[in-house]
């Protein structure tokens, strides 16, 4: 049963002055990318039903690298057999370049800080995160301990982090997470951040992260911007500090809070691909980059081949990529209906007109292509919902048909009416096969199987023309203002039919000189009724006829 | 490939002067639900890949009515035939209750605006919702017309529906969307609605929806906030005026453009349930519901059966609820890994004892009790990155178990050995048996079948003990502090082994007056391992013998 008053606003704003404006809001975008850490490996791995197995890791690990991740947390060996056996391989594999620094968690307890150390030995260049709980609710119900018996806990984790730091070999970065921040008091974050800040002396050449974690996600983004901006302010060190953020997404705005703390101090941000990460998942750095490339600010992480990606992550992780989830999901630059697919169908043409470096498209926020994805298959998608513009664009795009808009028109009602009636999505070449058996090269039940021409000197056309139909065939004559007409005469008069030919229309069907001819012909009929008819040929008069008899065919 | 040079911000903040301040920043939270609108039937239903039938149209417009949802967007009847057709069903049906209000789209087109008049016939109340695109794309390349010629549009628009609207019989309500707003310029958007309010005359009485779509997500959340401050601001007739929002989700922000967008002055959301839509999907509704509800503001949305909710979507729609999409996924409230486990086991065990009516349970945003899911297979779910304090919370809650913290760290480490050998999630009911194997009443090799005891007098126990094992059965005599420790004494003289009991704790097993016992005994070897055993009797003598016995039977 839903009993709204078990719950209040769980969160504790900055203590600021009623009135207080906050810088943040005035900017307008994010204008360079922040430092990625990938926390796939730790926290997307742990909220996994089956989490990855050795062999998985490296794969996703190798994938990390490839894509362009240079930290990459790679879980908490101290706690787990499985986590340090998977950094001893990185390490003693060699498989850590240069310029990517591996992350190892711990907690801030004496025995799992030394056997950190024991497993990162060797690797060239680790960063050490350690991290103890400091929300009022941990405080109160896990650890039952007071703030300065919290802030103690954390002060001693950092004198034996320092202190091993100095007694290990090896090139360490430190990392201290006042772990569920969002639950917690920002003045007394402030507080045991700068007592750890004070325990390890950062210098702007040897800066420390200070993450402040989105660990359940409590309040609007908005506020966990103003307490990030908050806490920058009151941080000492601060110009050695790189201030870093972990959203999760219990209130569906973890990309939000990423963004608006950026905007508000935020130099860094760990995060997962698609999103994975304990219940509602952390942060999907896809979307994060994304975002900031379709601004227009390169976010040195690749996903161009974005399908690629989206297989290793879906087979090792043995999750679902989301239907719709923003840039990578299936769905996301489908158009099904009929008025957004003549949009996209009308901003395609305009860009190839224009030969528009600039994407403008409206419906579709990034160019498919850029990641790896195709117009057919993945933008203007064909049902029941579907209209005109989208399936003509699709036949002229993939076939080069270009018919006339009150054809296209009739198209649409006869595709719309398979899907409809079949109850499914339409392939391209589905479409072409509707578009072919309505309207293309039709002889039946009438045909014009020759035709020859004579010019009158008055400027009018004689057809002698060859009219089959209903087991006959007939020689007639007719003369009109052009060969058309006069095709169309003669078969008006052999046949007793009465129509008029409304729509007469043409284009080249192949790029090559041995081009084929492709004609367009409307008729109207005594009743009001419109027919449509298409005809192909090397010879665009005898293209011309067929599209002509295939009309009359289609009365 | 990727290159950020296509891209620039497409989106138009509102034209304030240098460091205008908004006023929407100062708001902490949503204080009260907005008016909801389910758009589910019409951007839900064009986006799927096989459509609705109409028995499924229903089906869901039941559940809609059911939530809660007083406004209820039918579809666009002027256009499709199958919309058209569902909305007489729902009329001609009398399925409209009182409370509720169905909603019609209609283009801004002349002959489409009369059908949906002849459309809505007889509705008990209804909603025509005008709409033209107004953003700088689709004024360039779709529409091919000036800022004065879309306004046009509108305007005659709005023209035409109010002269039908005094034609037509029947209770009209009005809402007018400038589509593609977030492409559109706010000072022209404004103009336009404006131009739209003129021509309506709303009355405070009377009021009309103004909606500002999110058609695509093109800037952050708070640059949406801002636009529709300036907007809320500059519309005339604001006390006549609902302003609505209806975001779409392209840029992984929709539940952050609608709730900022409520603090800048929106007072109504159109959006779907599961954030179906197209592309990337519209708003959530659950989402938006439930984070007001979790902030203690009744959202007079109930999603008190989730699991129902999310069975009859799955099945018309063919979609699947994502599993961490926020609180109705499968994974949402789960904790696979042991340090989550332990703080929400102690979260559960701190709210039991204290009796509080607030919930704040670490990890767990709102109980899952209260949208009808189970602690038991939602929350602590056990595979090979859990640990012993959701394990053992796990066996206490369902099995009344509480096994001393030490048994359980054992315990967490054998259950962790076979969900990583199996690869794979283990059942609450497979922990039991893990617990049982591994605990419980062991009477192999060794068994004491029989005991007795004699008080002396200096306090001392002296017991006289049956132990079989090997096949062979022996009775030996030995004394002790205590029957335990006598019966310890007796096994060890007879069978040369060596061990200090280390542990002995009891509890009753089942809450009736036949109460089982429950002990546990551990024990330190020689070797320094130590080894449990459980034992269940409603003796509590014979329950901690068979404790004991079982201990020695695992070393």
């Amino acid at each position: 049963m839903m009993d709204a008053t078990k719950y209040s606003v769980g969160y504790y704003p900055p203590p600021v002055e009623p009135g207080h404006v906050y810088e943040w809001p005035q900017k307008d975008h994010i204008e360079q990318a922040p430092a990625w850490c990938s926390v796939d490996l730790r926290d997307g791995n742990q909220s996994l039903i089956v989490p990855m197995s050795l062999e998985e890791k490296l794969e996703f690990y190798d994938m990390l690298v490839k894509i362009g991740f240079k930290e990459i947390e790679v879980g908490f060996p101290a706690a787990s057999e499985t986590e340090y056996e998977f950094l001893r391989t990185l390490i003693d594999g060699n498989r850590i370049p240069q310029d990517v620094t591996v992350q190892v968690l711990t907690q801030c307890r004496d025995h799992i800080i030394r056997k950190t150390f024991e497993a990162v030995k060797g690797a060239p260049r680790a960063i050490i995160h350690f991290y103890n709980s400091t929300s009022v609710a941990q405080r109160e119900q896990v650890f039952k301990k007071s703030k300065e018996e919290i802030k103690k806990i954390a002060v001693d984790g950092a004198k034996l982090v320092k202190q091993l730091s100095e007694e290990y070999e090896g090139n360490f970065l430190f990392e201290y997470s006042p772990e569920s921040f969002t639950g917690t008091e920002p003045e007394y974050a402030v507080e045991v951040c700068n007592a750890v800040l004070d325990v390890m002396q950062p210098t702007p050449d040897r800066p420390m992260i200070i993450n402040l974690p989105v660990t359940v996600e409590m309040s609007m983004p908005h506020i966990y911007a103003n307490q990030i901006e908050w806490c920058s302010k009151h941080l000492k060190y601060r110009d050695s500090v790189i201030l870093s953020t972990h959203p999760h997404n219990d209130r569906g705005c973890g990309v939000a809070d990423a963004e608006l703390a950026v905007l508000a101090g935020a130099q860094r941000i760990e995060c997962c691909l698609f999103g994975n990460g304990e219940r509602t998942g952390n942060v999907d750095a896809i979307t994060l980059a994304m975002n900031m490339y379709s601004h227009g600010v390169d976010p040195h992480l690749d996903f161009s081949n974005m399908p690629a990606i989206c297989e290793v992550y879906e087979r090792v992780t043995r999750m679902h990529v989301y239907e719709r989830t923003p840039y990578a999901g299936a769905l996301v630059f489908a158009a099904f209906s009929g008025s957004h697919q003549d949009a996209i169908a009308k901003g395609m043409t305009w860009r190839k007109e224009k030969q528009l470096h600039q994407w403008t498209c409206p419906y579709i926020p990034i160019d498919p292509h850029d990641i790896g994805r195709t117009y057919d298959a993945d933008v203007i998608r064909i049902n029941s919902q579907s209209g005109k513009g989208g399936i003509g664009f699709l036949l002229q795009q993939n076939y080069g048909y270009n018919p006339p808009p009150k054809m296209r028109e009739d198209l649409g009602y006869r595709v719309k009416d398979v899907s409809d009636h079949e109850h499914r999505e339409l392939s391209v070449k589905e479409v072409l096969g509707v578009f072919e058996n309505s309207y293309l090269n039709h002889t039946q039940p009438l045909n014009v199987p020759d035709a020859h021409f004579i010019q009158n000197s008055d400027g009018s056309i004689t057809a002698n023309v060859v009219v089959t139909g209903g087991g006959s065939t007939v020689k007639c004559t007719a003369t009109g203002n052009g060969r058309l007409d006069a095709v169309a005469t003669a078969i008006e008069q052999q046949t007793g039919m009465h129509f008029t030919l409304v729509h007469y229309s043409e284009h080249a069907l192949d790029s090559d000189t041995n081009s084929r001819a492709c004609s367009y012909v409307g008729l109207k009929w005594a009743s009001g009724e419109e027919t449509w008819g298409c005809g192909t040929h090397t010879d665009i008069i005898v293209a011309g006829i067929k599209a002509l008899v295939s009309a009359i065919n289609n009365k």
